[in-house]
């Protein structure tokens, strides 16, 4: 396939540019110890706060609510799943909630996200079309030093993914062709979505997204037009 | 006055972080060329141009239109401004016109603002909040190098400044509260609707936007929170 019409590449960004699992995790781990709970629940725990993450948008996607930030979702999310883990949540001071609610603004990159950001930013436009709100994903950014020429993604489209105008309205903003802007993901559900757009589509494994027990997004399961094995490959695929 | 609360810096770009003026002239004089012009009408051309900017605006911020991006007015107003120079619409390709409009996105940083931008980027927030399109500011920062955080501005916060909605949903974004998040412009008019909605302000002096000749913005005319000679010494002035 020629990768002479891609200016832009869009990002799934949760598991596929960083890995949310042992971030939330890392400082779930010294939350829990505060509360007098094992730091063994903390994968446990960011498994438990993930799980709350579709079924919340679902209720802004559906209409049943209007649009909010991502932020706000994690943050009542987060109450749940204190009662879930035997947390009395009178006990817990709101504030160290706030704080513990910014550990997904704290994620780390995978090891090559930084170096295949910068290759294709050399030639193309990056940029995230995450389900994570604008604020989040600049303080990630700088937390990591991801190189974004823009922060796109589910607040600027007013969206969730994987309704289609997360991805119609960032091509609008983008003033490019379906043809001309490829998403990137982890995920096999957000391509489909994204292709259905007509937007063109780059898999990418990350097989310990949810730890070595992961038994989804194992490999690409659709008519993908670039298959890589990590953001620098799918640099190299593309020259850069 | 303390630096110390201050998260974010949002700049205007048109004039304060770039030179719109000999970027547009520089293609205007070409353009004038091949149609049997004068170059050296090339100054007034992009001054009738930048002319139009605030009354096509004013059209949407009125209501009588609804918002639409920068291209999309500055387009409209380079035909008008064809009639103006005595050149014949109907002789022009529209791809021709279509190419100048987009002078506007590759127009050259002040000498000093990408390094002013990379210190300042060091411990805060930076981002435009410009009037230009989310991909006008792309291409342009692609261009001269200016190391955005994030792309925000008027077509993010679907109002034009100074609109208070303009200043307003970019705090929301920023998830910032008024006193955090400092507004830097060349021009005291949008210092002072930046001011009204509580904002930090910083003015920074552009002797030259409007050529030798300029008569507006010449120094500050109100209570800004800074001044600075330049976008390296407002950085300065801010320990970085």
């Amino acid at each position: 396939m020629t990768t002479a019409n891609v200016k832009a590449f869009v990002f799934d960004v949760f598991g596929t540019v960083v890995d949310w699992r042992s971030g939330v995790a890392r400082e779930a781990a010294a939350f829990l110890q505060r509360h007098g709970r094992s730091a063994q629940d903390a994968d446990a725990f960011a498994d438990a706060w993930r799980a709350r993450y579709q079924p919340a948008m679902q209720r802004v996607r559906s209409g049943e609510r209007p649009f909010m930030k991502l932020d706000t979702l994690h943050r009542e999310n987060l109450e749940e799943v204190l009662s879930e883990f035997g947390i009395d949540r009178a006990q817990v001071p709101a504030a160290e909630l706030d704080e513990l609610n910014l550990a997904w603004h704290r994620l780390d990159p995978w090891p090559d996200s930084v170096e295949g950001l910068t290759r294709l930013k050399s030639r193309h436009i990056i940029a995230p079309l995450s389900n994570g709100n604008v604020k989040l994903m600049i303080d990630m950014a700088k937390h990591g030093g991801l190189p974004w020429d823009a922060i796109l993604g589910a607040e600027v489209a007013q969206a969730y993914k994987p309704t289609p105008e997360a991805y119609l309205r960032t091509l609008d903003v983008l003033m490019l062709s379906r043809a001309e802007v490829c998403m990137v993901a982890a995920h096999n559900s957000d391509l489909a979505a994204a292709q259905k757009c007509g937007l063109r589509t780059a898999f990418i494994p990350r097989l310990q997204e949810h730890g070595a027990a992961q038994t989804t997004d194992l490999k690409p399961d659709g008519n993908w037009d670039w298959v890589a094995r990590d953001l620098v490959d799918l640099a190299k695929q593309h020259n850069v």
